[in-house]
C-alpha cells in the first residue's frame, strides 16, 4: 500500500510525523494534505532517505539537475556536483544523463546522497534503442516500461514522463506556431514518436499499467511539460495549456491509484505572466504541488540565467509554486560545471528563501532576523554562518587590508557606517 | 531657465525631440510629462551628454556606484570600472568616492564618460570637516551649501540630498524601534546633526536656497531615502512612509521652482511588499520618477546580493519603478573589484529587461524575439550579440571539445536537441 493511501486510510505514520513537524505544520491536518494529493512526498519505499516534500503550506524546495553526456563522461565530477549540491542546500538531484553504464552511474549517485533522486527515463530509452541500433521512434510501450520499471527497482525516488503529449496536443502544437518551438528534450521524443507512429503514446495510451508500476515502489510521478515556452514570446499558449489540461486530468487518476505525483511547468515566462500561470495550474490540476523550470524571465540572460531563473523563480514561488528545478550560468550553452552547479543552486536558494519570506514562513522570517541582529552586533562568524555562501561572504571581508577588518564595521562605508551612527541617536 | 520650465512653457526643445524619438513617445506628450515631473530629464546644463531620461512611459535605466575609499584609493581601477559599466549597458554612475582628491576624482570621471554623472555631496562635506579638523555635526548651512555648489559649478548632474530627514522623522524613527536600524550612510549624518544641534537640517529648512542653486545648472535632485529599511522586517515602516510623504511635498516644491526631481527608495523589502511600495511612492511623490536601491528581499544572500537585488529590481520595475541602482556581489563586505561591477550591472540588466518586456516596452520584446529566432535559425553570432554578456555566452560554448562545437546545436542537449527534433515534427 502507497503512503497516500495510507493517508487516505487515516493513518499518521511516523514518515508524515516527521515531515509535518520540520514543516512546522499539525500532523493530521499534513495527513489530509498528503490524501488529497495537496503535498506530496518523494521517497522510493526502497530507499531509506529524508523524503523530499513538496505542496501546500511547505516550504520551498530546490531541484538540481546533474549528469553526464558524451562531452563529459567523467563520473567522479558529477560526483563532485552531488557534494556542491548538498553542501549549498538543494533538496533533491535529477540525474540525466545520456552517456555511459547509467544503471551504473544511477547507483554510483544514490550511493553517494541522501537527497530525493529523480530521472527522465526517455533518456535511457533512447540511449538503449541506440545499443541495439534502433531508433527511438521504433520502441515499443514493453521496452519502454521495462526502463521505467528498471529506475524504480534500482531506487529512483521520481520520474519526469511526459505523460500529456497526445495526438490532440501535437496537433495543438503544429497549430500554434510558435516563435521558439519546443524545448523539452523528453518531450520532443514523444511528439516525434507520436507523428511517426501515428497512434497515442504508450505513456498516455497506457498511463494506468504506469500507474501500478510506479505504486509497487511508491515512486511519485513528475508529469513532465514537453509544450512548455521556450522564448517569452511563447508563453501561456493554447498548446501549453491543453497540455496542462491533460496533466491535470492524470493527477487525478494518479490520486486515485494512491501515487503521488506533481506537474512540471515552464519554462520561459514574460513576468507580468508568472501569477497567472501558477493560478491556472493550481486550479486545472487541482493544487497538484507545483514543480517550475526557472522561469526565465528573459530570453536574453546567457550566461546568467541563473539570475533571470531567480527572478521568475521568486516570483513563482510567492505565487504559490512548490518546487524549483535551478538553473545555471551554463544554461542554453553547455553542461555546467562545478561553479555553474554551486551559481545555480545558490540563485535558486534565494529565489526560495525570497519567496518563503514573503509567504510569511516562519523559518525563512526568523533567518532575516537573525541576520539582521547579527549584523547590527557585527558578530561576522554569525552572518557567515546565516548567508547562503559563508565561504564567499568570509573570502571578501577577508580581502580587505587588515586596519579594515580590525573594525567592526565593513570596509564598504567604514567611519560612515550608518549602524553606528544610528545607534548614536537611539542611545 | 531650467528644462522643466522651457517644457511648461509649451517649448519642444531638440534634447526632447530626440529623447522622445529614443523612447519610442510622442515629443508633446513626451514634453508634456516633462512639464509635468513624470519624467526627468537628468543632464547639469554645462555638459554636454546625453542625458539621462527617467520615469513614465520610459525604459528603466541602471545606475552603477564607484568610488574610493580609505582602503581602495586607487583611482585607474576606478576609471576602469567606468568602463565596464558603459560596456555593459548601465545608463548612469554616481561617484560616492570619500577618500583622495575628491574635486580631481569627480572631474576626470566626467573626462571618461558621456553618462549622466551623480553624487552623494554629504560624503564631501564630512571630507572637508575631517580636513578642517572639525565634526561633520558641526558643519554650518554655508559649508554644506558651498560643496553643493561647487558639485554643480563642475558638471554633477544629479545631487542625492536627504532632505526628508526632520526633526519630525527622526522622532518617529526612535518610536518604531526597528530590528535593523537605518542604513544610508549620508541619512545617518543628518539624523545624527539633528540630534547633535537640535535643530532642522538646512537641507530641509533651506530647501528653497537649495533649490536655487540647482536650477541655475540644471541639476536634478535624487531625494535620498535616509529611513529606507536595511532590513526585510523593517520594511514600509512608519518611519519609511513617513519621510516618502516630506519627500512627495519637497517634489511639489521642486516642481513649481522647475527642478527636475526623482525620489529614492528601498532597500531591503520582503517581495510580497514591493508592489505597495511603489504604488505608494507614485502616489504620495504624485508619479515622480523612482530610483530605487534593490530592494533586495532577503537579508541572507550575503556574497550574492546582486540576485536578491536583480529579483527585487524587476518586480519593482514591472511595478513602475524608472530607474535601478545596481547590487554587487560585494554588498555589505567591501567595495566592489572589477568582476563585481560586471556582474552588479549585468543583474540589474536583466531586472530591467524582465521588467520592460513584462510591461511591453517593443524594444524589449523585440530583443528577446530576436534571440529566439537566432536560437531556432542556430545563428551563435547573433545570440552571443544579443545576449546580456557575449563575452562570456561565447567563452561557454567555446569551451567545449571541437566535435561539440561543430554541431549546429549546442552540447547541453547533443543529439537530443528539442529545437531540431519539434523541427521534425512541425515539418
Amino acid at each position: 500500500m502507497t503512503r497516500m493511501l495510507e493517508a487516505q486510510n487515516g493513518q499518521i505514520t511516523e514518515e508524515i510525523r516527521a515531515a509535518a513537524k520540520l514543516e512546522n505544520m499539525d500532523a493530521e491536518q499534513f495527513r489530509e494534505k498528503v490524501a488529497q494529493g495537496h503535498i506530496t512526498i518523494v521517497r522510493n519505499s526502497k530507499r531509506s532517505i529524508t523524503p523530499l516534500i513538496i505542496g501546500e503550506g511547505t516550504s520551498i524546495k530546490v531541484n538540481a539537475n546533474i549528469g553526464t553526456s558524451s562531452s563529459q563522461e567523467d563520473l567522479s565530477q558529477e560526483l563532485e556536483k552531488v557534494r556542491l549540491c548538498e553542501k549549498y542546500g538543494a533538496h533533491a538531484l535529477m540525474d540525466l544523463s545520456t552517456s555511459g553504464d547509467l544503471a551504473a552511474i544511477r547507483k554510483k549517485i544514490m550511493d553517494t546522497t541522501s537527497l530525493a533522486l529523480g530521472t527522465v527515463p526517455l533518456y535511457e530509452m533512447a540511449f538503449r534503442a541506440q545499443e541495439k541500433k534502433k531508433s527511438v521512434l521504433d520502441l515499443t510501450a514493453d521496452e519502454m516500461f521495462a526502463v521505467i520499471e528498471d529506475h524504480c527497482a534500482q531506487g529512483v525516488d521520481f520520474l519526469t514522463l511526459h505523460c500529456g503529449v497526445t495526438k490532440q496536443t501535437v496537433q495543438r502544437f503544429k497549430e500554434v506556431k510558435r516563435l521558439g518551438g519546443a524545448t523539452s528534450r523528453g518531450g520532443t521524443i514523444i511528439m516525434e514518436w507520436i507523428h511517426h507512429n501515428k497512434e497515442e503514446s504508450p505513456l498516455y495510451a497506457q498511463y494506468d499499467r504506469l500507474l501500478d508500476i510506479l505504486a509497487k515502489y511508491d515512486v511519485a510521478i513528475s508529469l513532465g511539460d514537453a509544450f512548455r515556452p521556450g522564448a517569452t514570446s511563447d508563453a501561456t499558449d493554447r498548446a501549453q495549456i491543453e497540455e496542462l489540461s491533460i496533466l491535470g486530468e492524470l493527477v487525478d487518476r494518479a490520486r486515485k491509484r494512491g501515487v503521488g505525483s506533481f506537474v512540471e511547468g515552464p519554462g520561459h515566462v514574460p513576468l507580468n505572466q508568472i501569477v497567472t500561470n501558477i493560478q491556472i495550474q493550481k486550479r486545472l490540476c487541482r493544487n497538484a504541488p507545483f514543480y517550475v523550470l526557472g522561469p526565465l524571465t528573459t530570453d536574453t540572460s546567457l550566461g546568467h540565467d541563473h539570475i533571470s531563473g531567480a527572478i521568475g523563480g521568486a516570483l513563482a514561488g510567492m505565487a504559490g509554486v512548490d518546487f524549483l528545478c535551478y538553473v545555471t550560468p551554463a544554461e542554453h550553452l553547455r553542461l555546467p560545471s562545478l561553479d555553474d552547479v554551486k551559481e545555480g543552486v545558490i540563485a535558486s536558494k534565494i529565489a526560495a528563501q525570497s519567496a518563503d519570506l514573503a509567504k510569511g514562513v516562519p523559518a525563512a522570517i526568523e533567518r532575516d532576523d537573525a541576520m539582521t541582529r547579527a549584523k547590527i552586533a557585527f558578530d561576522w562568524e554569525t552572518i557567515y554562518k546565516l548567508s547562503v555562501d559563508p565561504e564567499k561572504a568570509r573570502a571578501y571581508r577577508e580581502s580587505l587590508p587588515p586596519s579594515m577588518k580590525a573594525e567592526e564595521c565593513c570596509s564598504m562605508c567604514g567611519e560612515f557606517c550608518a549602524v553606528k551612527r544610528s545607534n548614536e541617536v537611539l542611545k
